[in-house]
């Protein structure tokens, strides 16, 4: 589902519930409540602070950022994209440490990094990954967090995992990857959808009805699954293998 | 062990680090990793955000503050004294919702709050506590984090927990009341440990031994429990039953 | 009048000084000086501070929240859409108290609020509005800026009053519902006036007349109200049962 | 009365208000509302912002310009002791121009201030004068807010006024001239003291009753009027000619 | 080279170096290293903090103004258009003295600045420059950088200099007019212009080489100076008397 | 000379001058304008940003390390005291990297450093020294600036220079060890010192003479060189091989 400009109001939300929950997630798993290493993630006056790596500049990216600033980590956030990069530092309001992907500065990064958040935009292309290679050079006991699992992953060592066995170590490294992180905070999340569902429907019921408001709202019509029954998803209809129309067809026909 | 000003710097380090970790581990306990009630702490766009209490107004205090403002929690801190509520404001850099304990305020904070931090300063007194009545008023699920368990506790509720059975449910609220919170993040905790006791150790050295700098330096007097076999310190003497002497008249024998 | 983008400058400026002297108007009527309930609204240390709801997330809104931050105060921001709530954070740079229209999150927010903000923006629709019952749950002598009420009123309680008369009390609120809150600060409109305008008038001039410039600018277009003599506003026309045309067909036969 | 550590509680308190409420009171008569010349006292985009002068850097300096820097007022702030202005920037976390009393440097301010607060420390001595010939200088409608009015005025051309007929003009200048400003937010100023207040009786309780704790704490002593029917406070007996006897010889004699 | 909406990331990566570098400059030749006349360009306690005016608000006054804030300095941005110094402000996530082009406030501001850079975006028009009557009021010893000198100049009386003798004097104020001031930071640049450059040439080599991108992308397009061994740029083609084609054109035949 | 509680004025203001500075005279000579690097003291998006250590956490450590925070550089504070890097913080309002002197932690930031500050405080003891074979590792072109040149300097390869000849190379890397950096602001220094001075001078009036007021100001007293003709400063008189006599013996009998 698309607002007019082109926003996605659901990613944007649940973007912002992963980049927190990531945060204290990390912050589980290399404490030793979760068998981590027994490092502190946030600054104590007089130890070099931890360091968070954030591939991508996106909103998950940004409420990331914003969290560990506040606990005093030192945090680098890498991009493809200059533009990108600069919008983040504009919406945090301060200053940070940006780089592009140069490999030279991302292996030195990842060297004594104790956290890496993956979390390139939903719909980012060319996807980046870090290779298998330079996931061996992280330190032992350092946390990954993949928030692009469920669009094929930001790690070459990334594997599906679930909230029962969210975790599992590659190299030394934790990696924790479950899709659905949002989950966790499942009273949350259902609020914050509603918020943009409830106007969504008012609008709907303002506009005559749902079948009208499919027509006159394109952004709206991208977030159709099922139209009068009919599978309007092609991806959905290719992954499980079942027809399925153009939804702009069938409204010319309806 | 104290400074030549009173300062305590033990104490102050861990401090720090027990406030950084009560929040992430409040996190941890309304998320449904832990079986909580599957709240985010942290705000996003458009709900209410979570709401935390914090009962002192001294360096834990400051800490988990400085954590919760940059999640975007709504921090509330009640402390007996209003110069200690100003001094706190000071170091963090910005106006906060303070109170000093005014039943009536305290009570209603209390009905809407999802964590509640008692983190009264290691050495105030009196001690105030949270009643078992206003415990009782708490929302289903909310999370107290007592952080003055070793000192008597700052809730009616609280009883002291392991870090192998870290919580308890009383009246619906989970309470977590582990005394020894930086051995959570072990290796961050010694390394702040060394960095009072490694200068500490070479102005030893520079002061012609131990004997000679426990006489000259009254701070570190207080922080010595054995000296030359004998206890020293009347608390534990008390506690374990044993025979103490006085360090002062010890020494002035020497 | 609009800009090429849709930006209405005229309305821009006058919401900002529109938002700040809400503020300094809400402290004039809940202190004593005009009969008020004698209530600082800031934050001294160690009372709890005043609270603030702003109904809207544009430049009144944000000016005014600005200002409020700045005294300490508890400011909570409500408006029907979360992305219109994003953006606001985005302006002022933090992260505050953001909410949709819950009605059960408003009705709480009522009861302990001090003073309530009428700030939706110019064109919002639907307009939302706070109904005569929830203004009947609020506390006796707060306070009610509504800066909609030249567009209708943003609560059910509201009827137009002037600068000799400004205030009324209806269920214990005083309501302060004044449409040219700018010509309080005459000097300062009238500066901000032709800050926009001189501009305007140097682009006129380059592009050979204001009948030509009418013609090229879409956005000027609209500020038209008489055209060689002629209303061309259908709403004046309407308001004061005149005849009025379209501007658009004028220029075509000019 | 003092704390311990030569801290005036109250006074502490009331400066808070005073300061808030002058930004407040100020920007009242630089609008039309009070017949003033109709300025804003805050920054909108593209018009030269107000500009506030502050003469001296305690409590009450803080909280005025902490306010003022929110509204985007240019603050100026003088003061006769270069640790004083260190302090004070400390306090409010920022930089701010900053000014030692050199005559040329403070005339030049005064030519183009809007408003002038005299906010002196209680205690401040030799206490700094703004000359009647300076304040000829300033700009027609300009206010000046004598928070100093109690100790003597901070202006040459102060004269005590009162909350019903509060200003008076001298050189075109509005002088605001009430000593007791927290009196209009009297609900606000009541609970500030009783902050304070409680916590001593209770300590008094602790102690034994007040006869005692006026002889074991030094600094309550300072803030004993009247000892057992008898006045011990100097300025008071000279200032209605009545007999007054010193505390400390009364209370050895108890 | 643009962007597909408008953004002109060389000139905008070369702004914010210019921007920061502008104010080492300025600091250079107020000291005496440089024979300056030996004034701090930042703020200390209890002095006057130096002045910086700014002409124009984009990118390079955005990064100027940040540093300058940073250094206590006190900043006066001017511009001619009201919306371009909003979006300034929400950039620099705080309120500064702003002000458009009144000729009065210009000349007081001129008065006492420090420093005055010019720094009007790369494609304003009108462009505005200070005459050399305002230059003449300037104080002996303040500091001009033009960073618009190679659009013409933002002062009336800059004129071309180069980095082995980057300044003059005239009227008393040092004016530094060098264009490449990015070629100071060389290394920094050059990463900074690869940071573009590397993704742009993946897009081409992903889009099936140079000639096929130059088609699609009309960003790309206009930053053509030669297509196939003829000139495409008419400015540079009028600069050396050349013959120049129009790129569309060629395109279209090829 | 030294305030009451040892504070020490002259100290405090020339310190927060050559922090200030520092940064400044560290961005020319890492520009080419000094035949430095070239590269730019300060963070452009997209690009690592320079790195800066500062040893020592006083006034200049401070202001120093504001600056650059303000120019988006990685600045890293590294002292002997846990306690004097919290102050730091404190006064900077926000968590910077701070740690004690841990060899392997200095040894690995130095690697990349762009520039080291010695900023020892005036009175440090012992004073840490950055070892011969740790200037070794430093990058070629990278600068050192010691502002405790004055103190036996605070690397083992600084030796004194001057304003003519500010710098010299060893190992690489720029050595400025200048003594006097205020005299490059010398306007601004002896504003800043009339600051202390004068008030001073007022006291000493009102105080009834010199000769009495050194009795009466213990801290004055520790600033007196010469006393009726007599040297009272036992470091110089070692240093010029002169005979010099307490002041206090003096003062008994005078």
């Amino acid at each position: 589902m698309e607002n007019e400009d082109g926003y996605l109001p659901f990613v944007h939300q649940m973007s912002q519930i992963s980049g927190i929950a990531a945060i204290t997630i990390a912050s589980e798993y290399l404490s030793t409540s979760r068998e981590g290493k027994g490092v502190l993630f946030g600054a104590v006056t007089g130890i070099t602070p931890a360091e968070l790596i954030i591939i991508g500049a996106g909103t998950a990216a940004e409420f990331a950022a914003r969290v560990a600033l506040g606990l005093g980590i030192m945090v680098k956030v890498f991009d493809s994209s200059v533009d990108e990069l600069c919008h983040l530092e504009e919406r945090l309001g301060r200053k940070v440490y940006t780089s592009v992907f140069y490999p030279r500065v991302l292996k030195k990064a990842l060297l004594s990094a104790d956290v890496v958040i993956g979390a390139m935009p939903f719909n980012a292309t060319p996807r980046f990954r870090v290779t298998e290679d330079l996931v061996k050079t992280m330190k032992e006991g350092s946390v990954i967090i993949d928030l692009n699992i469920s669009q094929g992953g930001c790690f070459e060592t990334s594997r599906l995992t679930n909230l029962n066995q969210p975790v599992f170590r590659e190299y030394g490294v934790i990696h924790y990857c479950v899709p659905n992180i949002p989950s966790l905070v499942a009273r949350t999340a259902s609020i914050s959808m509603s918020n943009i569902l409830i106007p969504k429907l008012l609008s709907i019921g303002d506009a005559g009805g749902v079948d009208h408001y499919i027509k006159v709202s394109g952004g709206f019509r991208k977030g159709v699954y099922l139209f009068h029954g009919i599978l309007t998803n092609r991806d959905i209809g290719h992954h499980f293998n079942l027809p399925s129309k153009d939804i702009d067809l069938l409204l010319a026909a309806f």
